[in-house]
């Protein structure tokens, strides 16, 4: 791991350096403009680039699902700033995760569970040193008062290991995997609704048998499909969406509307 | 034409290349960010323009009128990727639209027929080439997989043909032009509804005779004005909109909210 | 003030331009690409960064609030557009607005007053020089025809000067100061609501005595916490916010709920 992350230290500075960013800010405050702001202040150059700012507010599972959907299309190096924060202020330390592609920068609030579960080498920091924050370290805004400017002293070529010490303790979230009731039967659940309606499970192909038939609130789905062009006005599929889960649908239609679903909300599987 | 081609594809290759996006994608879940990912991925320093990701789910004519009414604004070889795509996974195809100043990326649903309409020289290409899509396309995210690379790959220079062979039975529809029926009566519709609440019709100056009156669910409006400051609080007039067809207005209010009107209303216009 | 500003204008023209924009247009039609656009035109390497299209309609001090709450995060020699024009096509003047640091471009409505309140140095220009608009100037969308290219521009290096005339009978509204009632009592303000939910008041730490009551709605509050996360859940409590104001807040809820207030709403501050 040390090698790798050596090597690739070694950035190319005639390249910008992209810092994608993902927030509950929501877009009609001041806050995203602060972020970016406090960003270019520090690296005039960088190529911000906006994920969303639009995750629930407060919700960290969420942003932590929508980061991990998207993550590995970006090109290596590439800086991620994650910021979902209702313990701003708090103790909630801040933190720097290293893998051998990216840098994260995040509350230290389980928001970057995922890399913990999927990436073989990673390193955490505790971002502690204030030489890479700003002057004034509102009580409120650590997007633009922390996590902004040590992301852009990163796109500047600072080392993560100038940022603090190394931490092992960080907050991890357990993957919210489906669990296997009997021989036969698994319990699933809704982890995320997007903006056409579609249910998306926390199902994944390995985990399901070859023929099945799904169950929430009581009503069974059968029909598999592999794309969405196959089906009748408000007919409800399932369809393996390209976030990699299974994912409940219905053709030109809402499925959370029509099965009245929410996130959380438990599903079934069993075997045919 | 062909030579025009050829002359502007000698690309300023020390110019950074614009590629601006629009979608139906909305803006809380992980899709821009992938889509930008997968641009990114291929070219670190394209400049990504975000036109807007809030086009109605699955409406392709509200996408045809917005990129339409924005896409002269940019410069010359600005790369437009417009996904809004019902039928992604199906046999759907994907093409490039290549004009004398632009390069339009889009399913082959009809999307682009305005530049098939109003553009003289122009030249369409199906995207099938697999060595410029993602290594694996999904069957739901053509957007990710398809689109944004080959996007991508323009923005580095490759050639238009290289991308897949000229067609010449992509899909069109014809413009939704105001209908005749007499002497001194036009029926129109409204077309499109933007933020504010103005309708924006189908008419265009040309079509409209020196004197008229406009009605609108039984409503008579004579009243046509230059620009917005000039009425009284929710006063209903009529404006020529920076699209360049008419719009029905209210002063500090929303038209289509005064007037419960929708997209596809019918409207008629009488000479006086 | 003019020797700031001869030594600020020599530019280093091998940095990128930022363009910082700020409107009420909505992001679901054609405006902001429109906008972005226009700038492009005209400066096609420009480095156009979206603060937030979501003000308001028409709402002035709306937009003057979340300009001036984030604009001094932005690095020096930043270009701002802010585009919130109820006048568009009237009389209304557009001004240019220099500063020791920034460039703001706007219409003259008032909106930048929080420039003229808070700055020392500046000079105003009135935009009067066709050679930098767009050909042809609609008369309902300045943001495109005038705002964006004379901002792309000034990107390119054009000196303020060649803008306009200098003028000094611009529009400006006060400030909306808290106001002493007695000895012991304040009326103030909340004067913008966030996506939180959270009540922002015209109060800064220096209106206020060592202790106090605010009082919204008869009801009183007390408690003033440093932070977010030390509360119960819903429970209503004051904060200074980032922007540097008083905010009435509740914790993992939205005070405008709980309390049904909204934008004007006055309330009372007494000493204790």
């Amino acid at each position: 791991m040390k090698d790798e992350l050596t090597k690739s230290s070694k950035r190319n500075t005639q390249n910008p350096q992209i810092i994608a960013l993902l927030t509950d800010f929501g877009t009609k405050d001041y806050f995203v403009g602060a972020l970016k702001g406090a960003i270019l202040r520090v690296n005039k150059t960088a190529q911000i680039i906006d994920i969303t700012h639009e995750i629930a507010p407060q919700n960290i599972k969420s942003a932590g699902f929508t980061l991990r959907a998207c993550y590995k299309d970006f090109p290596a190096k590439t800086i991620f700033v994650a910021v979902v924060d209702p313990g701003v202020g708090s103790k909630r330390r801040a933190i720097l995760v290293e893998t051998k592609d990216y840098y994260f920068v995040a509350p230290d609030n389980g928001l970057l569970s995922f890399i913990f579960s999927e990436t073989k080498g990673f390193r955490v920091f505790e971002l502690t040193n204030k030489k890479f924050f700003a002057e004034n370290v509102s009580a409120t805004f650590h997007g633009r008062d922390l996590f902004a400017p040590v992301a852009a002293h990163l796109s500047n070529g600072i080392e993560p290991t100038e940022c603090g010490r190394e931490i092992s303790d960080f907050v991890f979230f357990e993957d919210n995997k489906p669990r296997k009731i009997n021989k036969s039967e698994i319990e699933a659940e809704i982890i995320e609704i997007d903006r056409f309606g579609n249910l998306i499970t926390n199902l994944q192909s390995a985990d399901l048998p070859a023929r099945f038939v799904l169950e929430i609130g009581g009503k069974p789905i059968e029909k598999l499909q592999t794309y969405f062009a196959e089906a009748e006005k408000s007919e409800i599929f399932m369809i393996f969406g390209s976030a990699g889960f299974l994912e409940i649908v219905a053709f030109e239609d809402s499925a959370a509307n029509l099965l009245r679903a929410e996130i959380g909300r438990k599903i079934t599987v069993k075997s045919r």
